[in-house]
């Protein structure tokens, strides 16, 4: 974080609002999870443009835990903020009936990550609103995200702020204890936990990540070393398409 | 274009096996839809990495012509590709049963460009393969695609070459003559035209886009005046999200 925390909430709440009046938006439409990152994205979203410009959407599939919806319903209820919830189970059910669908975890969660995109889409265009994003600077260097899915929105106000630095706004915007202590989870299927699948936790993967951007991207022991591999296998995610926009004519 | 028709067929491919070959990747997929630009990055595919790394998908809805699905058969066969169809009308059935949803041409067409993408993925990820875009230049500076739908794609072979080039290539390529004469459509509904949605013809656009470019965006005239906001109200389609990553602490 570049600044003290209060100062921080302030600078994001003037940029949200620049960045929506600047379109000539009515507001944003966000998809809220039950976690830290998507809340505290709301909460911001609230401060910055008042409750009504913010428009929340809880988007649950069978895998979703239901005191996910709990704390959704809590938030927004605190916030004033209005909340509207859509399953997604019959769109991705609707998938599984393509021929040769095979039910692979990882894939499944990346479908459930687009089709979330598409319905925020669909809602922010029919309202002149726009996608606001809830990805975190670490899982974004990481590329712990589906490209085109979570990834995938108009404005992302904390992308530049670490896993550690979201939960330190979290309790400046007093996020509700039972979000703020939640176990980290993409909820793309039963039970998931991100430390567990990345086999790291956060405060040790925030760490290893300003190391080595001190260090200029140079790996020093095997954490580091794991860390950079997945900063370098999701370049792509990160990058606009390959393409020869721009290249000067080589044709020899 | 940058150098003469055999040239450029040359280097795009050498650009397609490049991108491949750096990824790691077994090939590529690719959404054929019937029109110009899916056919020719279709063949440059072909030629370049071999038929059989080359995965073509046809994904009609209701309102797709049914010639299409004769012209996508008849290239794949001529280029001994295997093809997929997979109709979306259950994905975006299921979309339609949420709550509120409104039966809105465009927000549709958002919807299927969407789940085109998502299916795209799924059957990339599968088989360890990129997706290749079919994105144009002159769509592309004019926005006319769908953000995180049709755009949306890991490398874009002909991002660099105008909807005019785009038949040059094709003619050189040896594209049907069926779908070389095919009057333009995103298909995204029943007897859609792009250059009467755009109330403009493609060599008139390409014409124009050329000229701003040389004047350095500063349009003269009416036609100019309209193309130019056409790209300026598209800036965020080929920007990255609003963010203040890499921003400079400003907290007075």
């Amino acid at each position: 974080m570049q600044c003290d925390i209060g100062c921080e909430k302030t600078r994001i709440e003037n940029f949200i609002r620049q960045a929506i009046w600047s379109a000539g938006a009515e507001g944003v439409v966000v998809g809220v999870s039950g976690g830290i990152d998507s809340a505290v994205v709301t909460a911001l979203a609230s401060g910055s443009l008042g409750s009504d410009r913010v428009s929340a959407f809880f988007l649950p599939s069978a895998t979703t835990p239901p005191a996910d919806e709990e704390d959704v319903r809590r938030l927004c209820q605190d916030l004033s903020i209005d909340l509207q919830v859509i399953p997604i189970d019959g769109i991705i059910d609707a998938y599984r009936r393509m021929d040769g669908f095979v039910e692979e975890p990882s894939l499944v969660g990346n479908l459930m990550a687009r089709t979330r995109m598409a319905i925020l889409y669909y809602q922010a265009n029919l309202s002149n609103r726009l996608v606001i994003g809830t990805s975190n600077r670490t899982e974004y260097l990481i590329g712990y995200c589906t490209k085109w899915g979570d990834n995938a929105a108009d404005l992302q106000p904390i992308l530049h702020l670490s896993k550690q630095d979201v939960y330190l706004l979290g309790e400046e915007l007093r996020i509700p204890g039972t979000i703020m202590k939640k176990v980290p989870s993409a909820g793309l299927w039963e039970g998931q936990s991100d430390e567990k699948e990345l086999g790291i936790t956060y405060p040790v993967l925030d760490a290893t990540l300003a190391l080595l951007e001190e260090n200029g991207w140079k790996a020093e022991g095997e954490i580091q070393e794991r860390v950079l591999e997945m900063v370098k296998r999701s370049v792509h995610k990160r990058m606009p398409a390959f393409s020869l926009a721009g290249s000067s004519p080589r044709c020899e």
